[in-house]
């Protein structure tokens, strides 16, 4: 199908044979779901032996008595198993509830509020935004908004962020106070940053704002599909270029045990730590240390937890395969669209062509496939060029998603025709 | 002891006999805290069965797969186990993570940039502050001090807040948004409000600042050590008198469960649970539901909590009677301090003579008996007359306890004899 070269009978015969196929899949009342980057119960299994790992146990390594409160930084060895995943020293880590993006809020608020290391609070700033590579997770720009801190789009390469967009933006303007980044496999588009973008984000500190902050979310940091990607490390990056305050990262284990019940990560330099634990201790008197210690206990060294996430491969690898065999069938040949084949993370970004997007979704929620709402991978919920596509293949069983990607590439070529069909 | 009718030769003789006792026991080289209102091991070692309970089965019994992400309210298990708790109705609760403090924070968070139920963020008033019973809870008085709400003292009766007090500061400044109130076993004093206080608290929102929220902290609502103490119930009190907006309220299972690794709730009005859950949707994705269930398979029934909380109950009593004990004999006759003896809660508050509380914490920490700091029951840690020390007996165990309060009245008896000796 090639949209760009049919002639209008070409389209409106497609269209009629197309709309048949739509009509008769809407018959079939289906309810199926590929919204969010949920694990399937398969893989929540894989992490059913943390309740009853401690067997009566409670006391970390250290001695600490994980049952009563205290220690803001969380146990020694959950910080150590955080400084794992980041590649970080585990001095560096605070090990904390069983939310990455509560972490990301309450960092943002520090900035916001109190200000990092000492600097302006964002607040007290003229319009203090944030750069956001688009498409992007949502979570992150509802956390921008809800605090009025504006977003300005960069938009996403094979190599992560323009980053001749973003340093010119960061120079023009000292109100930039931070970028959001999902290094590896990025939300959405699988995207792994290249050694130049990490080099050249780790230098942004030298020319921005002294609050500037990366928020680098590696929420797939082990999450490799085949072979290990590797990931340019960013602490070693801004240490070279004197801005160690420049960069803030998380991670968590929701997406390696049980998601909403792990335990997640913050790892930055002493100057930002110190600031982030001000704000906590007047919050809380220490995270949940008896999960911390569940998870210490599971994953006692690093390779068990490489293996861990071998078996989540084994499951997901067949559901990407799904999403990219329904693609490459329906768009390999074609200009309706284009996607890129993740090797690791969640999700399978797909670009229609502009204008389709929202028409997309409506469609095949109208046959009962729910996909990510249009739009939701930009700031505001504003997809400029109505493309952005997020598709999320891990929750659904492989049959479903099968029928699922089948509705979608339908869906595509039937909005596609259409709106090719208005334009001429 | 009777310092007041006592001679200058009689009082430097205590002093001499005083002095030359305190000098032995600091020989002792103690190491002793009688600081927070932490568990005892044994105490926690109650709920043990925690870890395991689940036995592989984490679904909760209307379906719900608690590995996965989801649900901003918690588990409907975990919420009605709430209500029970504040005797509310469970679709007023939130079951959230492991910290009522945390819930208290962005509850005032909620206030402070967003404000409740469309009322003005506290923020934009001229000079926010809050009511604070005193002496009370040195974590409620940071989180004000973080955010730069003003704190004002109103005394503690023996029947709760001065009510008095209370109502003319609100009817004279509408900047007053809140009142900071431990309803039962209040903290320190343990003293419980009576109905006419309840009542009277429930129509501040009469005349208050629309915005007005009272932050009812029942941290100690099952915490009963012989016969359950009736708290007037607020939420009553309010719907009587049309102000359901006005408070909010909060429970956990800190000093249930585990400390630190339990499940706490708010409960408020559905306006203000509205406010709430638009600022937490940005923070997280939902609380640790797999802890949650755990929390409700322990407690399936409410009886069930009650026994337990009785378990807690005869290991606590011999440590409240030990410190008891140890007032009654050393101060029972005489004039150098007041207290009172709670019927639960985790603490038991003592005043001193003016401008003696900080000298008797000093020689007790260098005797090695570790006390909450002079003034930390004061908003800014300042005691006006220096007088007030929370004793916390439940973490030591009785022994150690028993050695400590025999340091503390020695100490309180030293600083107040030489205190009168330099005002003579």
């Amino acid at each position: 199908m090639l949209i760009d070269s049919a002639t209008r009978d070409q389209l409106q015969e497609w269209e009629k044979e197309l709309s048949a196929q739509y009509q008769r899949i809407c018959q079939h009342q289906l309810n199926l779901d590929i919204t969010r980057g949920k694990p399937s119960a398969d893989q929540l299994h894989l992490a059913d032996g943390l309740d009853g790992i401690l067997n009566g146990d409670y006391r970390a390594a250290d001695g600490t008595d994980t049952r009563n409160y205290g220690g803001l930084d969380g146990l020694t060895c959950a910080r150590e198993l955080g400084a794992d995943i980041l590649q970080v020293p585990s001095d560096e880590v605070i090990a904390g509830g069983n939310s990455s993006l509560t972490l990301m809020y309450h960092a943002v608020l520090t900035g916001y509020l109190f200000g990092f290391a000492g600097n302006t609070p964002w607040r007290e700033l003229q319009s203090p935004k944030f750069l956001c590579p688009v498409p992007g997770y949502d979570r992150h720009f509802s956390i921008c908004e809800q605090l009025g801190i504006g977003m300005v789009n960069v938009p996403m390469t094979e190599q992560g962020p323009d980053m001749d967009a973003a340093e010119a933006l960061v120079r023009d303007d000292s109100d930039i106070i931070g970028i959001w980044c999902v290094p590896k496999f990025s939300n959405p588009t699988g995207v792994t940053y290249g050694k130049e973008t990490v080099d050249r984000l780790a230098r942004l500190g030298q020319v921005a704002n002294p609050g500037f902050r990366i928020f680098w979310d590696n929420a797939y940091a082990i999450h490799d599909l085949e072979q290990q990607v590797n990931l340019p490390g960013i602490r070693a990056a801004t240490l070279e270029n004197d801005t160690a305050d420049s960069v803030i990262q998380f991670a968590s284990t929701s997406k390696v045990t049980h998601a909403g019940a792990g335990v997640a990560f913050v790892s930055a330099s002493p100057a930002n730590l110190a600031s982030l634990r001000r704000q906590m201790q007047a919050m809380t008197i220490g995270p949940d240390k008896v999960n911390q210690l569940r998870h210490s206990r599971l994953f006692a060294e690093f390779t068990m937890l490489r293996e861990h996430m071998q078996k989540h491969a084994r499951i997901l690898k067949p559901k990407f395969a799904c999403v990219s065999d329904h693609l490459e069938t329906a768009f390999g040949e074609s200009d309706l669209g284009t996607w890129a084949t993740p090797r690791g993370g969640y999700f399978v970004s797909f670009d229609t062509r502009a204008g389709c997007a929202a028409e997309v979704i409506r469609l095949a929620a109208e046959a009962g496939v729910k996909l990510t709402p249009a739009g939701a991978t930009f700031p505001y919920g504003k997809d400029p060029e109505d493309r952005n596509i997020r598709i999320a293949p891990s929750f659904p069983p492989l049959e479903e998603l099968d029928t699922a990607m089948s509705v979608f590439v339908l869906c595509v070529k039937l909005a596609t025709v259409r709106k090719q069909l208005e334009t001429l």
